[in-house]
């Protein structure tokens, strides 16, 4: 491959303000860069192809972090990425032409550590590359350690799934369907909705954007066993009205929350004790040793045709601060991707 | 025993205002009835020795109810009482003299089902009959299940307790401190901390009425491993930003949240997720096939002189409903008991 005399890259470039959202045009900068990347021992140069767009990226470039350091002010924004190895510095196992996936940031180009690409088998039968940031990637084992190892569901049981029609959502919805639950989703208008009764197995897909949103959680659901929740908020609040005994809460995220100062307080919390209830937080990435568990069961999934799974692809790195909104505005259709570099052309040395 | 020509109850007259303390007047009645009590087949008439007094009692009058359903208008107010079995209907196994616990309320005297009453063994060495309402009672019970079962409290871990001086709270932190744990307790007031410091085991209470609680919290437990909650509200909501990685949140009370008509917010739960924690309600009554573990190491603590409690006995039935404020107020001294009958006098028939 012949290498581009300059290349791309977006750089965090101001922390934004507290309580608002992201202004992509002050909190990023797009920056154009000589193209002076060279492999050294241990190193491997990549090409980005995919940038995972991901709703806890706000709490990455807070001041505060979350649980990594946040991103320094002036750096590469950090995002999950796939790309390809474009050649390899001295020691190195990687080979030019292939797959890997790794923290690389938003940028087309990079140098970076080999023991942090970690390289890609091919997609299995029923699944594309791309699905390394879906359902066989962060999102999907998001979902199954999820709704395994915290929710702990069992067959008949109620399941809700809020932020339903999301890149996480839609797997546990799947998941859930696949596991023998009575699968609920609550997602923001009508398509969604439609989507996620027709294709995702979902029972009744409520729509929080109704005026009838209570009561149609009282309706269509009732109480439920297990609560997936991706948006937290006023919706978990009153969601902690609706437990059965023993119900468990999978703290997964809070889409409501995060671009606020102060996040809606939860005023409900106390029926935790007569339900003898539980709400529990995690992160997929504990579960490193047990991927491999995870990910045969939704290759499988994906193989046999049972996991639908949608990607809202934007075009071009300089683009990804404008899509990084999408997440907290509900904008996005499934699960959202910055398509960074060409997956098809293969690299010549 | 000669029985009275009359008797006292106190019934709840009417349901208490949303949001606003307990009016003891309005919210209940005394009333003296004539003496016509006589145990048909299968019911023991039993005079009440004493009645506990507990947080939850806000959540049994309120209309809506709780985990159990709401003490109807003009019946006598529930409790958890000790008594002794004045006489026995027809098939009935208990003796004049038995010593039973049950829920027989604010009454002097009662017709109860036999089945409704517990008989209790004599108190085990280095207890008294009282402690049936206190360590070895649900109190007891209630912090033994809460620290063994949700906390999963570990040796060396540190262990926060809210309500610490109160009668759930200074077991918790007595058996925390037994089972090798760190201990801190929080309570309200320079007596209450210099109690748990030198009689509990607690290596600092904190006064939450202290102007540097924020401070305090932060300089000497730093982050922990398990936290008893009895209190909820702003404090909990503090305690959630200091939660080590798989902290436990035992959930048992919200003794400051009880008499408000919507609870305190709680803002920082999505720190659930970055620590992989866990929130979790429960109700000791659950654990009934396992009273007896819990009995025997509560039981075991009394007999060595390890467990120390503390009775605020407050005289007469008619008392009960001015007595009750004192929780809510943080009023009481130790495990909060209405002394209702004489203990000593055996009853002839």
């Amino acid at each position: 491959m012949t290498t581009p005399s300059s290349y791309t890259r977006v750089l965090l470039a101001a922390r934004p303000e507290s309580g608002k959202p992201i202004d992509p045009n002050t909190v990023f900068s797009v920056k154009h860069e000589p193209f002076a990347l060279s492999p050294g021992e241990g190193q491997v140069l990549i090409k980005v192809l995919y940038a995972s767009l991901d709703p806890a990226m706000r709490g990455w470039i807070n001041a505060s972090g979350s649980y990594m350091d946040p991103v320094p002010v002036g750096s590469t924004m950090r995002s999950i990425d796939l790309a390809v190895v474009v050649s390899s510095g001295p020691g190195c196992t990687l080979k030019p032409g292939d797959n890997v996936q790794g923290m690389f940031g938003w940028t087309e180009y990079a140098v970076v550590p080999e023991k942090r690409a970690t390289k890609l088998l091919p997609p299995p039968p029923g699944a594309e590359l791309l699905d390394y940031l879906g359902p066989l990637g962060p999102t999907g084992l998001t979902a199954y350690f999820g709704l395994k190892d915290i929710g702990q569901l069992k067959k008949g049981e109620i399941l809700v799934v809020s932020g339903a029609a999301g890149a996480t959502g839609s797997v546990a919805c799947q998941i859930g369907k696949k596991w023998g639950a009575r699968v609920f989703g609550i997602a923001g208008g009508k398509d969604k909705c439609e989507w996620l009764e027709k294709e995702c197995g979902v029972e009744k897909a409520i729509d929080y954007k109704s005026p009838t949103f209570h009561e149609d959680v009282k309706k269509y659901i009732g109480k439920f066993d297990v609560f997936f929740d991706n948006v937290g908020g006023e919706m978990l609040d009153f969601l902690l009205t609706r437990m059965n005994r023993h119900a468990r809460v999978i703290v997964c995220g809070g889409i409501s929350e995060y671009n606020k100062a102060l996040p809606a307080g939860l005023h409900s919390y106390l029926n935790l004790i007569s339900a003898r209830a539980r709400m529990e937080g995690f992160l997929f990435m504990d579960y490193e040793a047990r991927f491999p568990e995870g990910f045969t069961e939704l290759a499988g999934m994906l193989g046999s045709g049972e996991l639908k799974r949608k990607f809202h692809v934007v075009q071009g790195v300089e683009n990804a601060p404008e899509a990084l909104g999408l997440l907290y505005s509900g904008g996005n259709e499934g699960k959202l991707v910055v398509k960074i570099g060409e997956e098809g052309v293969r690299p010549r040395m």
